[in-house]
């Protein structure tokens, strides 16, 4: 590709469901944009594209470097973030005016499956206005489940936090004499499995009795009569038995089993989140004696900071700095993807992807990594998963506790007539 | 008190729920015991008084140096527990009998309530059978309501891991734009509120405003219609709304609010759980256009040793290092408590307390630290609690995952035979 220097601003924004590391990648664009001449003022939006339509931006170079380091290792989304979709032509239009009144030639969207369907139809409305602004996805989301990388940054500290309460949850139930406890905890995925897949490495190296015990994805149609007939030989072999179960699991019609009341949330999805309580019913009517339990780490699960990966953090950086570099050099319309190098040894480089062929397209948990009765993981998952837990990123504590950075967010000036969303 | 060198082994056990230190103190009695000329073996007993019963001792003398020095950082209860109680004149009989055949002269039992009422019999019926044996009582409970000391380990402990959590579930709620969001985080302590009041301090210095936003404590009768109100205030000042709630809340009747089913537990105790889902909806069918989302970490809580406190864990290896100081002297009857230091500067240090005033007596949460609302904490607790969760306990990780101990559990020879519980 021809390299032609563009001068003018960075926008760089977050969207949909916050990450351990999703703030990570935004130290990671501020970091590398000031590497760059042609870059002068870095803004961030606020909220997302919602934010942006408001013409809602602040000015990252004026926050402290101490902020942005902490970025690194602060959970949640720190420029906030929406789940806004992009429809309206009207909205489009806006978009590019506030682009161009601060001009904006570099625009960053950090985020999953939906964030980067926005991302492309903004590069492609840039493009329909011949307004020349590169714009570059970065990936993230806990659930994995983006097509065209390898991984996707976020995913491999959540897994790092569930295996390590997943642990410690095995030795309580251990030193509780084992009798008869059937422990289910209920974790995040809505249509795909990765998430509740990569507890399987909780078990400890060679340790196949090891907890989980049986894991349930939403790939699989929940069986009742099988979970139950799993459960048991698992009690008689291990006195207690602990299930990982997606929230998102189905019945064989494909109805989530948890959302038996119908409740639909603004978006159109089903609420969910009961999965645990079903299942710890389901269990104490099905077998007496049985005593069960269950626990949901709710969305403490993706801002777990204090217990994320550091491959994790790192890699989640490394987007950030790898989508500058690459707009920089003139590219547009593309995500930055993760790839994994083919040695034994663990290695991970980055790629450019178009956003056309990532844009709404979910990747589910692959059929020949579900284990023959449905209900575990095939140790082939082991090799590609172990690497991107890796490491733990050393949060600062403060008086005992997790000290997390807030931006200072100064407001950047507003140039246009205030907008109706 | 006369010391008067008592030559024999050493019996020590844990009982109750496990917690993120209690194998802390079993680690502070073994470190302890080979300093001792007087102590001749030292033996585990599996699963509290119900393995003693069935001379169920392992040689803990025997265990790697390593492993003892792991347990200082290993969750759960590494000799098992149980919640067995001693009521049979028939048990007591058998109890001695196996410390007689093992030649046991030092007794120690680390639990909470239940079980220093264990330690008081115990010792009262070896003196009734003029069995020289020495019985002292280790505290350890999350509910920190054991009279007679400042305070309990594994309560500190507790208290960081929900505090963490909460702070980066506030990271998460606040980059997700704060819309009326009500997010309920349901924590242990079935009849004392100190669990949940423990939680105030993920309030940063100074920002009254930071989450959790509304504490409720089983101490206080739960109203709600009080509770929708002060809900909807917090809404209107912060776009959303923390709630901790403790598993044992009740009604203005005393009922648990959240066991309407009537389940009742092996023990008699109501089947408790609910209370996140219970608020859950109460505020969704209450309040239109708000979003509800619980949170339950169940018995994570108390195992979250990759999260736990320093000084927690540094005050339980000392009660387990003094207890068997005391027996060396001539103590029996007594129970290791924590005194704290009268000076600003944090300090703590061990008494001995007779057991009579310990045993069965629960140590409720204090009025006058109640918030003028009821459903806060006043300032003052802050003094109390903030000194028990400070520093971090080094846990090493293998492989990306925190490593615990598990004990070689090598059996002491059984001398009696069989006995049925």
């Amino acid at each position: 590709m021809e390299e032609k220097i563009l001068t003018g601003n960075v926008l760089v924004a977050q969207s949909g469901g916050p990450t351990a590391v999703i703030n990570a990648s935004l130290a990671g664009v501020v970091t590398e944009a000031l590497n760059h001449e042609c870059i002068e003022e870095i803004y961030g939006g606020l909220n997302g594209v919602e934010g942006i339509l408001k013409e809602q931006l602040i000015d990252l170079a004026q926050e402290s470097q101490q902020n942005i380091r902490g970025l690194r290792h602060t959970p949640g989304s720190a420029l906030g973030t929406c789940r806004y979709k992009l429809t309206k032509e009207k909205d489009f239009v806006r978009l590019i005016e506030v682009c161009k009144a601060h001009n904006i030639r570099y625009f960053f969207y950090i985020g999953g499956n939906d964030s980067q369907d926005s991302a492309n139809k903004i590069s492609r409305c840039a493009e329909e206005q011949n307004y020349e602004m590169r714009v570059i996805g970065i990936p993230k989301t806990i659930d994995n489940d983006l097509p065209m990388t390898d991984h996707c940054p976020g995913y491999g500290s959540v897994v790092k936090y569930l295996c390590t309460q997943i642990r410690e949850l095995a030795a309580d139930h251990e030193g509780m004499g084992k009798h008869d406890l059937v422990s289910i905890v209920e974790v995040m995925g809505r249509n795909a499995g990765w998430i509740a897949a990569g507890t399987a490495i909780a078990k400890r190296k060679n340790q196949m009795d090891d907890p989980p015990h049986i894991i349930l994805l939403p790939e699989v149609a929940f069986n009742p009569e099988a979970f139950i007939n799993e459960v048991q030989n698992c009690l008689q072999k291990n006195k207690y038995c602990l299930v990982v179960a997606s929230e998102g699991i189905k019945d064989s019609n494909g109805n989530y089993v948890a959302a038996a009341d119908g409740k639909i949330d603004n978006f159109g999805h089903a609420q969910l989140g009961g999965v645990g309580d079903y299942l710890q019913n389901l269990v104490q009517t099905s077998l007496s004696g049985v005593k069960a339990r269950s626990c949901k780490f709710g969305h403490a699960q993706r801002a777990g900071s204090h217990c994320s990966s550091l491959t994790d953090s790192n890699e989640a950086f490394m987007c950030g700095q790898e989508a500058v570099k690459a707009a920089v050099s003139g590219e547009t319309g593309v995500m930055v993807a993760l790839v994994r190098g083919d040695t034994d040894k663990y290695s991970c480089e980055t790629s450019l992807v178009d956003l056309n062929e990532v844009a709404n397209v979910e990747k589910k948990f692959p059929e020949n990594w579900i284990g023959e009765n449905q209900m575990s993981i095939s140790y082939q998952f082991t090799r590609y998963i172990l690497p991107l837990i890796q490491g733990e990123v050393q949060v600062p504590f403060e008086n005992g506790l997790p000290s997390y950075v807030r931006l200072a967010n100064n407001m950047v000036e507003q140039l246009l007539p205030p907008y109706e969303l």
